[in-house]
């Protein structure tokens, strides 16, 4: 008799002929503002249940791509930088072995983790940042390790020209002025990602999808809900768009279940999650 | 002193007069992921309240028509045929008195006695089906009477050509597959409609009206949602188009109001029946 | 040590200086469906602790304003009349000192304290309405003063040609009888301010907003909402358009925080009034 | 075809033969702190459908008594004199053909109008008040009609010696010294019954329940839950217990459903309406 | 590299070994009022990692228990006889190896699965039934297999003077008489289970425990919450008193998380599993 | 005119002459179930408005006591030891000023701020800890500073002998171990108190009170709730008591507003602080 299995949908694979694998990162101890992304990964699982393998937009099945759900780190609350080290040595592994790490948030600093590893990987890495939220202070309350911080430290670690930023709607001043000639930033939409194509051809890309990009009224279920937001229907257009892109990781970040009473949020972030699957696999 | 009358907003008429027979269908029993439609008409009825009974769309007002509540049927929870045959053989006896019956979910099942009845009815029917999911599967974890099977069940009485399904988002391979040349499937969105009204000229028609068709964002309050969803006003105009057709008979279904914690899905659910009852009476 | 200091995000400055002068208005009991609103000034307050003080749209910082928060007014519940005076009186003193009186709802009877004190302090007054509700009943239930009645009662003070009502998608058939040739009715969007621009400029402008003017997929959390609202870009737009002309005194009313499970709702309050002190100031 | 009738459960008898009229007044304008009582009998009817009609405590079932539930008062929001006259000439119609009238609130200052028409019926009054609160205020922010002023103003009518408070947990000094020697107070719980049960023997007795003298945890769905209450079945034993007594009218107030989450508010409040009806028909 | 397992916290040892075998029964499609109760076995997996394994009460860790958890049973939704022949069927795999089964709800139907096979399995079979309900009904709106006749149906199987009912203070008239002479009923509370232990003593017992039984102060997370029951002590201290007897198989019941805000009543239910597998392990 | 001030009710006094000075610690990093106990302090001065400022249990009023709201302290998320630090100093300057300071959480983590200045200030400190779990790990996932660490960390400063823990019904086997001989531990309940007042007899006392000490039916509104808790009026029994000690400073901790739905939770906190203000003061 088999112990009982949780896997997002359709990731019920084996590790080794796995493509991509999943891997969620419960924390969210810098969140400044209200806290329960840790939750996040969690529920896309048990809620991925209601979902269809089959996606009528890219005409294909999930049954038809290796994918591995390996399920959530052990991360200790309060201590950022441990957690990012465990996050980092995990995605390096995935790394290692030619196969596609996928973080489930948690807040948006777990991206740091895997942005670490894949520096460290792909010394020509390039990032593609969908969110609403610059994240581009350099400390936060004194904190350089922060949900605030986390695009300001991965620029740190691939330097001008490599951060490609859009949906941005929310920042202090200095976030944005500061930004200029350091990354490309398109506020507001994600219409700006046809021009950027072209330069991110053949580079390797690390997806980073704070899902506070969309808009609150497609997806309230998020600690910073900023009105203003893109569509369901653009932001998976352009996600797959960048199926065109050599992504070699990618996370899906600040899903916060407990601010998503009907469950409609994390319905959005799972079927996303989906598509990205098919895209990328 | 009169007992205390419960009525959707404006529909407190006789019976005798009635043109639109109004009945809540409360049966959710093959729900495969989140129950509770069964509370659907009853939260319309009185969250009707706070709707006016004048549209501006239409520039009309329920007190203009003739509609009767006749409140609703009692079914037995565990026992799908039991119910659509209570379903079915009420559906009858409004339409054998020439009035209308507008069905209120409840689970997408329900609509099944109705259709049998206007099947039974008018052999030309055909039948106009707007939803999220194809619905189409020949059975679900071996039933095949489920809010999954449905629209089968509906293909299996009235035959090749007579369905026309759009919105359609989800489902699985075999039933977009085995729906080519069989229905008319249009996905996504409601735009084929235009196309489809010059075919259902002069038939009689059965409308079932699946609310998660609309995006999660306008409608969270069901029990699946499926995010890249149509808007409320496409949905209005939609509705209001097919006032050009003979409609024999209607449903409106899938709002469980234990996930919607605003109310404004009920909010949205009433007034569509609004501006469906004053389209088709 | 001070005392706890409680105020809309970056309101925090002097009197003397100030421009605009914040207060909140917690009355909510003519509501005749769901009340709540009386929390909404508060709820504002507390949850503007996540917004930016700089916002891109307008390339503006809240910190280059001078901005005063009064805290809420104590207003007797069940006594309209009472409180209605106390609103007046307090937004008399601001106007007096040549500063712009910025009323926080409570349920939209509210502004009829504001428009008194406009009224009588600028005989020319000309009020902007954005709305989904006429709220021209001459009384409701026989009551005159009420959320249903405020623009009739605003009507008596002001006169004919002088109202000016966007976004207007319910109320019962009299009303918009009424309204025909008496105030400007722009029906379901916002798209008839460019015409009516011209015919404001140079008056002095009472600016209300109904915050249920918007879609309820962007804004749940009142205690009536009616699909088929305006967009929080369009809504936006329209704000700070009005900025060419001279707003004197406004309001923004009906956020019911009880209905906003996820928070969206406040958080979409909030940053639509940033924008409008932003504008106004 | 019968219309759809709505009542509490067992209570769809005639009127002619009825012992106990049910009445819903949805009325709470003059709530200080969070409104919502106004949709507590509607809750209750609804809710009352999980409930059997048969008690185990008194061995009873509800269809061997004549119960008529007359649905809700229309009740003017924001005019408390108009809506407690409308309470009160309703309930001297059913006091004046011998039978009991039973309002379901509401604030718990609508049974203000049933005191009123019990007094003029019943010179003799006396008052059992089960409550959190004192609601001995002469005036709230100046208001003299007030859910904190409500056995202040039944005071009035019936004058020292006549009304008999327990439970009470919570008011301001000035209620508790105000009271010695004009009412009866009981403190914290119910256990002073007995003490005056011989004191109101063959007196016409009007018995009103605000439900917060409940202990939160067995009732958190009211506007002011104040800790320290009693149990459930506490108050259903001195609940009973006043069946030996001459109950003339009787009402049961303060149930808002927006805060009962789980159900289980409406659910008590269900059941001891059932024992009353039981207890005292 | 593992695929993720989710279990109940401190069971996930290997199956050879176990001595107690969870697994989930997710069925609620009987249910007459307000489902929700398939998602109880899931919820409690979720929730048992805020739990500690360590029970200061018994003095005893989960640690030292060999116990294993099978993951949820895919059952038919709609479909009872089927889904409880599931249910039975592999109950019976379970006590052919010497193991006790734990059920966990799901409704109160799922039970009947675990008694079929019990009593096929020991003709001895007394059942010990802890529940809010008497669940004596002969048919529910014609159903044999409800909710509401699952004990009618143990009755079936076992006979007079083997079923021992406590805590009952729900059920119609009949339900009540019909018992008498047949099996054991104490009202109210757990009082008489000291009276009725010699009678079990050495006897094979199935223990279904319907967590309605506590009162909705405790565990407001259910469908049918009734007032008046006992306290997680009271249900503590008999729990661990049925250690003493020979429990070959036993169930925890109709938890409905939607109705659980706080998740204090899954908390409720973790801890009872907790304290039942440490007790009859 | 004045800025807004929001203090928690009747402690809107000077600084100077104030006894006691309350102030809010919004941390809760570490919390490793379910945060939010951040917005805790905010809460409790929101709800406070709905309490009364009279006492029936002390015949006191918080109007005759010297109180002062100094609002909540900005705390750096994700850095414990700096929380801590500001937490300290601040308690720190409270207590050099011979006045009581009042830390209002946040978690439980926060106590340890207020004992380290408490400790340094009084080398005699003795401590009395009100809490469901036992809080002594000596880390948690290799933090050491953490909710789970706070009591083991005031042990490292105090010493044997001087911890008397009440209440306790959960920690790991170790805890309860390592607590013997070290510290005063009385499970389950607070019947211990009467026994251990006399050792503490003019000690300097610092009270720390985790409100989920109380059972989950008074109290659910918290992060981790524990069934089987003691009930509101034997804490307020309790803490009343308290006074006949030298109380030098105290806390109260780990509300989490999100999970409190109806606000009873948050309603329970008020009045706890209320009795502690008027008891200490």
């Amino acid at each position: 008799m088999n112990k009982n299995i949780s896997t997002f949908i359709g990731c019920d694979g084996d590790y080794a002929p796995a493509k991509i694998v999943l891997c969620g990162a419960p924390y969210d101890s810098t969140t400044s503002f209200r806290p329960g992304a840790r939750f996040g990964s969690n529920a896309m699982r048990q809620e991925s249940q209601g979902l269809e393998t089959y996606s009528p937009y890219q005409d294909k099945d999930l049954s038809q791509c290796a994918l591995f759900d390996a399920g959530d780190l052990e991360l200790p609350f309060g201590n950022s930088r441990k957690a990012l080290d465990i996050i980092r040595d995990f995605s390096a592994g995935i790394l290692q072995e030619g196969k596609i790490p996928c973080l489930i948030g948690g807040e948006h600093l777990i991206s740091l983790g895997g942005i670490e590893a894949a520096a460290a990987c792909h010394p020509q890495l390039h990032i593609v940042h969908f969110d609403a939220h610059m994240d581009m202070r350099d400390d936060y309350l004194g904190e350089r390790l922060s949900h605030a911080t986390v695009m300001r430290r991965a620029y740190d670690l691939v330097g001008p020209g490599r951060i490609f930023q859009l949906g941005i709607r929310s920042g202090d001043k200095e976030e944005f002025t500061w930004s200029q000639n350091r990354t490309y930033v398109h506020k507001f939409d994600l219409k700006g990602l046809d021009e950027i194509l072209p330069l991110l051809a053949e580079k390797p890309i690390y997806l980073t999808l704070d899902l506070d990009v969309l808009d609150p009224s497609v997806f309230p279920g998020t600690g910073t809900p900023e009105a203003g937001g893109v569509s369901f229907t653009a932001l998976l257009e352009a996600l797959i768009k960048l199926s065109s892109l050599q992504i070699i990781a990618f996370d899906i970040n600040e899903l916060a279940p407990i601010y998503d009473a009907s469950g409609a949020s994390t319905a959005v972030a799972c079927k996303l999650l989906r598509e990205m699957l098919l895209a990328y696999s």
